[in-house]
């Protein structure tokens, strides 16, 4: 059994390609720190990449969303003078009124999303960092903003100068996070490609987490987000910027410094293995970049592989 | 200026006609005892035909929803298990959410209704006829439900014993309504074709309007719900007949004794115009079809000659 650390994107992709490769046998822990109420709605944005991705049903044009999808609600919304900076698809409501009603109803997180995975045919075990409420916000030099009005109201186009995780401290993991923690039968942990700041820090910071993972007993591996100097999807390299870093994959690999033990960077930066090692982690250089479900699965494989290289 | 008593289908054509007629000199105030919540959703079936109709986008074929309607949300809510009993179009959703979001904030039924036809460019005043809370139950043979358990999950096939408009005697009349029964322009009232028991009671049921109405000082007729023995939409007849009553125009007209002053019946019922004069009413017999909205202008016209010939 595999547990896998995601947020968006691209972490959804490499857990959508672990899923395939280890049929199922992956809990994948989802940051919950971009969720927001909005109309009304509470609204999972990672959640439902990873759960949609993984599902298979995912918009694979836009990184977000259904494919298929249509637009009349948010046409009529717009008509209606309604709030339309957070495109929401008449599918995709769909989940979004069944959580509302579900959590409303007294219902964790990890119990509704549960059910949302079950009826999408998700087989492996998709679960939020924490039940309770934390919410990321980001220090801009024009304020501090809610996570979503920074990533989508603004593009993301304010300078970043720092990261809170409001509730993260007295967050408790979920459930299911810590089963797998604890699971006698975890090989393994995987850091996807997600934005190390935006994405995996919330989860990082949920309580216990960092002393969980520092205390692993079973390798952890992170897959780095950015390859050549970029991020494929996304502000990281430009906030690793913004915060006075180097935008490498050899920084990234700093950040998760104590909590892994190896590091996948992409082909094109293997002249970093080196400075990778010296930061006491074995690196596998693999192709990271993932196309389609084939290049997802291969990268997934290449991740096992690298994990399994420690027994 | 004319005031309009309204319920769902047949009584939103009539005012979308007297709409017409009027060019907007026009209060429709409209039924809420069949508003529910659903899905955590505030929704108000009656206000949405009135409001769709009056504004020329309702769906003509089903007399509920929006034309160009699509079912994303639906068909997606049907695969996560979700409740689908109760139709609900993508475009429809964007009313509700809007509704619920503003409800929730603390606005006022009128006021969300107000501002929702401004934006669909409804120029006439569509008013609820409270907002406080009134709840239609229909006491059935299967025991008391709520109305749209009733209408819509049970498609009115339990029969009626009677009906209950819980919370309509604590209720006040919206200022709407009670600025248009007060209006110094007032020229008339007219109770629309709408099944007399589910649509206007609940109406007639508010406090104090049963008492305005009977101290009106200007004319008020009412439109037969009942054509040739049959409602032209809905359960009004079958419900006259599980009451013990006779299934006809005369039978409504007298169900609305001392609060209107003449009722027009279609031509088909022109014998039973003898047995309305009998109640104390004058009677117009009148073409009351509306297929389109030629005719449904050319009946408000008609209503609107009746209330003049009382001057």
């Amino acid at each position: 059994m595999l547990l896998a650390l995601a947020g968006g994107v691209g972490g959804a992709k490499l857990a959508a390609g672990l899923d395939r490769a280890l049929g199922g046998a992956l809990t994948v822990v989802v940051n919950t720190g971009d969720d927001f109420e909005h109309l009304g709605l509470s609204i999972s944005p990672d959640v439902d990449t990873v759960m949609y991705t993984v599902a298979g049903i995912n918009n694979p044009d836009t990184g977000w969303g259904l494919a298929g999808e249509t637009w009349s609600f948010m046409a009529m919304l717009e008509r209606l003078g309604g709030e339309t900076w957070f495109r929401l698809g008449d599918q995709d409501l769909a989940i979004h009124v069944e959580r509302t009603r579900r959590l409303a109803s007294g219902e964790s997180l990890s119990c509704v999303t549960s059910e949302l995975c079950r009826t999408l045919g998700v087989r492996s075990r998709v679960v939020p960092m924490s039940d309770a409420r934390v919410r990321t916000f980001v220090l801009t030099e024009q304020g501090e903003l809610p996570f979503q009005h920074y990533f989508v109201r603004l593009r993301c186009e304010p300078a970043v100068r720092g990261l809170r995780f409001e509730g993260a401290a007295d967050a408790s993991m979920s459930e299911g996070f810590a089963e797998a923690l604890r699971h006698p039968s975890l090989c393994g942990i995987v850091l996807c490609p997600s934005n190390p700041y935006l994405s995996i820090d919330p989860i990082l910071n949920v309580q216990g987490v960092r002393g969980a993972l520092a205390a692993r007993r079973v390798p952890a591996v992170a897959v780095s987000p950015i390859v050549g100097g970029q991020a494929l999807k996304g502000p990281a390299a430009k906030i690793m910027q913004e915060l006075g870093r180097e935008a490498s994959a050899v920084e990234a690999a700093r950040h998760y410094a104590g909590l892994i033990d190896g590091f996948v960077l992409d082909e094109v930066d293997a002249a970093q293995a080196p400075d990778i090692e010296a930061l006491g982690l074995r690196a596998c250089v693999s192709d990271t970049v993932m196309r389609d479900a084939a290049s997802r699965e291969a990268l997934a494989r290449r991740v096992l592989s690298f994990i399994e290289s420690w027994r």
